[in-house]
């Protein structure tokens, strides 16, 4: 008999999140059932919960930046055991076939990945997934993660991030080859932003960050950008004209790409992050074919490349800047949110949930 | 005494080319002067001439696709002898130190390359300088490419062509690594698709035309396309979702670029070598993202990949489909062009300039 599992959800897109009792399935030969010690909240969340992407099934229980520890293992897990510190990020499963999740993209699969909420999975009777807002979850082996043993206990909360706005940031640095001689530019510092300066930063590159507001100057240096430039000073934008190899941009909402596309030398890449309700203004052609410049985009990151992530932040002391809260006070923080009032990621105490009663 | 040439220019954006004598520059220690033999017709000299881009200098004498035979060399001229087949693209400077011209990227020159025509040649008093629809042009020899022996006098009025529409499609095809096992689109079919389908063929990929008219598809299977896409059948355009490495668009008109980028495997790039004068409409951001999907420009091509490109060629055997002109008719070949009643490029044979008159 599966057993109720304390979880909050959304049970309509003008609803609060609530407390929500349900079941996981039994732990089956390759899954690990983990206990949630600590789960992240992402703009996804929020976007989930009130279905602003217009795809949420409800009840949804959102959260996909999870850290737990090893509470059983179906027989035949062979790389985690019980007590083990375990990781679980944005997917769950995927066709484990197609040729990209032969090289561990599966966050390109072909057929169809399964998200770690809000996801349809095939596997299990399509049923719906429900996440990291809740007290236990349990996921096929091959879609967990090591946490390093590196990392101390008070470092747990900050680690929740890396699994999505980590891997969000990491994928496309790496991808497109940041490192010692790079100079790479940020745009924009929320929960994205602040992970991609730390990131580049240790990657050894030169960091710049773009933003629009005068009192993140201070901060941004303190994570690790050697130089801020604020993106409505077009004096201060001219003097990068054609300087940076790479530039992330984490904003997603509709702005003009252009100033940042002038800002690459020739072979640059502008990369977004973040998709926007409206469309950006169209970039402009000329910029792109003078300069053989790039205009992409990046999705989250593979498993492999996911853990590769944790190991580095591991190696490097890097965690997300976080605020912890319990899981009653979700619907202030997404409030928080959307004010970008949180330096730079809500993270919840998962032990809050010991305060609400399982439902009958 | 500089010598006075005879040259077709336009006096003004309403004006149609007419005849028109100038000089040339004295032959300095490090120039090639060539006769030259023919000269293809690009849309940007009709872009030009009619001061389409806003920044033409008038008279202009366009023409940058240029074929012809050397004269007289510089006292420093090592690899050219009077005699020598030679051929002259889309630039005749640049500032030769930059990174960019140190690694022969000459088009992305940080400190503003020489155009054929309508350029300002700083080393040479500012002047402006004219292009190939004339009987001569005195070229730096760096920036004069060598004919391959391999292509014979028949070749010659072809070969122009891929001074410009040659080089503007096999520099991205080179760069994005299309080979043996890539599958290439190409958009539109004119003077630079054609071009397209013939390189790539050649470099050995699958290649895919997309075109808006049925009549095209016989004449694009021909040219070397493996298969014909009428881009406005949808159900034909998802046969191919995803499964795209590559895709040159050639269409300088604004139109939607998503059902192409939706044809993109993941890290595949669409790249764009023309600029409309309006902006297309702006790309969808999940598309990228979902896929990290490249949206990219390029233009034409550093003059030491000129010359791969025009080696290439020759041991493939590969000209422009081309309709040769005597200089009179140039003003009726730009209409015919606006139609694209051409296939795939008019050359001027310059040998018709011998029916002007020098003007006094």
């Amino acid at each position: 008999m599966a057993k109720k599992i304390k979880g909050y959800a959304a049970k309509s897109e003008k609803s609060p999140l609530a407390p929500f009792t349900f079941e996981r399935r039994d732990v089956l030969e390759n899954d690990v059932q983990i206990e949630i010690l600590f789960c992240g909240i992402c703009h996804s969340d929020l976007h989930s919960a009130r279905n602003e992407w217009k795809n949420t099934l409800y009840p949804i229980v959102p959260g996909h930046e999870i850290v737990g520890k090893v509470t059983a293992v179906g027989s035949k897990v062979k790389s985690f055991k019980v007590g083990d510190l375990a990781a679980v990020g944005c997917l769950v499963d995927s066709c484990r076939t197609c040729s990209y999740c032969e090289q561990s993209l599966e966050q390109y699969c072909e057929n169809g990945f399964v998200l770690t909420y809000n996801g349809i999975d095939k596997r299990h009777g399509n049923s719906i997934t429900y996440g990291g807002y809740s007290t236990q979850i349990i996921v096929d082996e091959k879609f967990v993660l090591h946490v390093p043993k590196k990392f101390k206990e008070k470092d747990l909360p900050g680690v929740a991030p890396l699994l999505c706005a980590g891997i969000t940031t990491y994928s496309p640095l790496k991808h497109w080859k940041v490192g010692k001689n790079s100079k790479v530019g940020v745009v924009g510092l929320g929960g994205l932003g602040h992970m991609a300066i730390k990131l580049a930063h240790a990657m050894g590159a030169k960091v710049v960050l773009f933003t629009t507001s005068k009192n993140k100057v201070e901060d941004a240096k303190r994570l690790g950008a050697d130089e801020v430039v604020l993106s409505k000073d077009a004096n201060e934008m001219k003097k990068h004209l054609r300087s940076f190899d790479f530039i992330i941009n984490t904003v997603a909402a509709a702005h003009n790409l252009d100033p940042y596309i002038e800002l690459l030398k020739s072979d640059g890449t502008l990369c977004l992050v973040g998709a926007p309700p409206t469309p950006h203004p169209s970039p402009n052609v000329t910029n792109l074919i003078f300069g053989r410049r790039s205009l992409a985009g990046s999705l989250i990151g593979g498993l492999k490349e996911t853990q590769e992530m944790l190991d580095f932040c591991a190696e490097h002391s890097i965690t997300s800047d976080i605020e912890i809260i319990p899981i009653q006070k979700i619907n202030e923080a997404y409030e928080r949110m959307l004010k970008s009032d949180v330096k730079y990621r809500f993270v919840i105490d998962s032990a809050s949930f010991k305060n609400e009663a399982l439902e009958a």
